[in-house]
């Protein structure tokens, strides 16, 4: 399980969310209250959209609790649209190449779940993707499969229902594997203007999701960045909360994607 | 605040004690119980002596938990004699140079606990240090410091008492600097025959340290590996456990050679 | 390219091939003279046997230069079998699970050569490794995937064979892929008791390897690390230099193994 | 030694220095020309100034040629005054804390050269930082120390003078050391507005540095990013080139503001 952070509005300083709130993401790297793992170590990742139409990607392998250059970063660039993410590996290596944000052209796209029983459908999974964007496999994880794998299913023409398209076969690879546990997604995709988040569970038991929208400034979190503020709302399970470029953030069910997906 | 395990006896792989533990160090690392910070992933190291004189030493800045390296290493040295330390930060940078255990030439130190206000007398610690050992100043932490100013106090000759010395030293200049923290010292010391290892704070509260001896097994630590098994004692506070060369461990009140040391 | 070194005989401190010598693996990673890239800072790697049938593995994505760790853990450990590598990485990334050797059960392997057009073939090449090796692939590199598509190819009972017979297939799927560039292949292989060189190319131009055998110590590397030294023979290209247990070195042509291979 | 790139001028994307050119620093890291080491492996930083007075800083101990985080930082900030550095060590230990460009508020040093005999003028080289900046000390270079040194001697008023004020007392200190090496002190200055390039050696053998003022680009280099374009000026022996905000850069004898600090 992991923690993340995904900001869509006015430009904002990353640090205004991701180290300075007092639940901040580099916190919840240290004490994540949600979580079954309140510790995210291994290794963490920004990706922010400001001067190209590519995102920047900071990724690193150590924790982002004593990151000197995260908290630099920060500190110094300014995004009106970015992805935080602090990581606790759930079986594959601690390196750079295993963090997100994952990003292939202007997508990006960050994960907290995993898909269970992973080494029992990788070769399956991995089979998903075309060998144009095989290339573009860096790591190892679960989670940058199943993104290349949305890539390859549509993504860049129809987002929520190529991720339901490619989660609806990852889910069909392990019942074929017969595999007990379950396929966990809370995620959150990008093209650099529209922004979708994802919570959803095989088991119905999907990691947390909240959201607080002030209009000018969408923040979707893994766990509140201040108790305090109001405002936080929680992504229903099974939804998807969608922020098109120019519109306000909605929800969708997802489970309408996945039966179209699975139809 | 840090986690440690020193070892004294028959040789056995490093393993046994820093990896296969229900609680062993590199799980203390991730969930330590008696600590104010439960994550202690700010670097760790692992000392030993085998072939020389000299210990063997492998410090890294990742987390503990995470390091291939380190179990590898475990699993395929034996020794008679060896430190481990996972690392909590109290202000400076996770570096190798400011990981534990310390080394210099036969001698070797690792410590958990701070010195109060350090930054208002790094400078005077510092001074203590001679120019011939000022050279082995890899880091910035207080511990290495503290180390290289009992070198100089006479540590070869005196452990104990160049220890209290020091210390006696440190805790001086805290008040000289009006420093309200306390100093907080629990730590092991070896040279690779005899082993040392103390608890003591300036305000009675020191980091917790546990021993256990099976005769041939010495083992000492900041918390027990496993509470199931029978055995563990608690050191006293304001005590060294001593465990010299062909005897077997005791217990010394610091107090004594604090109060010799400040006469 | 990289550069490696291989040592089977009396266990001897690691360092006296590693660090010590005047060309030694560690300076090679510097300075290499006999390759197109004279610096091998992309990672290294060190494995050797002594405790346990598997060997005990160290690596690292910083290079071999400056590792305090690799000095120290190659002035303690003394082995009758190891294997040292620097790496110049050829297209992928910079991480431990890239860098060499690689382990699996008492195997090690390690590669100094590249597949051109890598990412043409990568896909079938990965088809060639069996669901249960396939969950040791850590890494993305071209060595690793020989490595485990050998394994799968009956290295256990025929090393040289099973060898020869992934260099073919891959050879032949580069051809398939329309590929230009060459297959270079030096590399070694051991299970802990019996140790086997290659030097082969696809063009004919393999990466250099030397041995000296002095009965109790045979150093096979990539340059000579001492040429003041006598002894240093050049390994022959397209062969096979084979030291089996009990037995001295000796050398076989590999393209009579790969015309089996292909046959 | 080291190499380094310093630009003042209209905001650029850092890639069009840092990485894009045929002799660009991140080549120099692996190709230097005019170095006695052709290989600056040994970590690097950049510093940049944009949204806040003080610059943002990413160091990092990997070498840059291999570092993703670096080009996808370089070809999404654009700056108006930044400073680059690739580094070979001289004898510390390869950690971010050790890696140029050092700040300060809104100061930044970085520094080309080293200080002969620096173990045997260390510790008076420190006494020369006063103990409100001996906290900003994170590593232990020649070069961090020269800066926090030069802090201490009136950076702030008049940089010059302080720089020869500073270089001048740890001659006088390494003379009375008895140390035969020399001061080699090629460095670049800024307070995010003015910038300072120093050519100066006590044995008047400087490493080299070079300038192309474009009017509104100046850039500061160890080596010539590409020769084939024409204005690459080379900063002579003993000078100072200074670019006052709002002024074009000129040239003033460094042994002027020598000879005025040690009177």
């Amino acid at each position: 399980m992991c923690r993340f952070l995904a900001y869509r509005g006015d430009p904002v300083f990353m640090e205004e969310l991701v180290c300075a709130p007092c639940h901040s993401l580099v916190h919840q790297s240290l004490h994540a209250e949600e979580a079954k793992t309140g510790t995210n170590g291994d290794g963490f990742g920004i990706g922010w959209y400001a001067a190209r139409p590519e995102p920047g990607v900071y990724r690193e392998l150590r924790p982002a609790w004593s990151d000197e250059n995260l908290r630099s970063l920060c500190s110094q660039v300014r995004s009106g649209l970015f992805f935080a993410h602090v990581r606790a590996a759930t079986g594959t290596a601690t390196t750079r190449a295993n963090c997100h944000p994952f990003v292939h052209g202007q997508w990006m796209f960050m994960h907290n779940g995993q898909i269970g029983g992973y080494q029992a459908v990788r070769r399956k999974l991995e089979a998903l993707i075309p060998d144009e964007l095989y290339e573009n496999r860096g790591g190892t994880t679960d989670s940058e499969a199943i993104f290349l794998a949305a890539l390859a299913d549509g993504l860049a023409e129809d987002p929520v229902g190529a991720m339901a398209r490619t989660v609806a076969r990852v889910t069909a690879m392990m019942a074929e594997a017969k595999v007990r546990e379950a396929l966990r997604f809370t995620a959150a995709l990008t093209d650099g203007e529209n922004l979708y988040a994802f919570r959803w569970a095989s088991d119905g038991k999907p990691a947390t999701l909240y959201w607080r929208d002030h209009g000018d400034r969408l923040v979707i979190v893994s766990e509140p960045l201040d108790r305090a503020e109001p405002g936080w709302q929680e992504v229903p399970r099974s939804c998807v909360l969608m922020a098109r470029k120019g519109a306000s953030a909605s929800l969708e069910c997802m489970d309408q994607a996945l039966s179209r997906a699975a139809a």
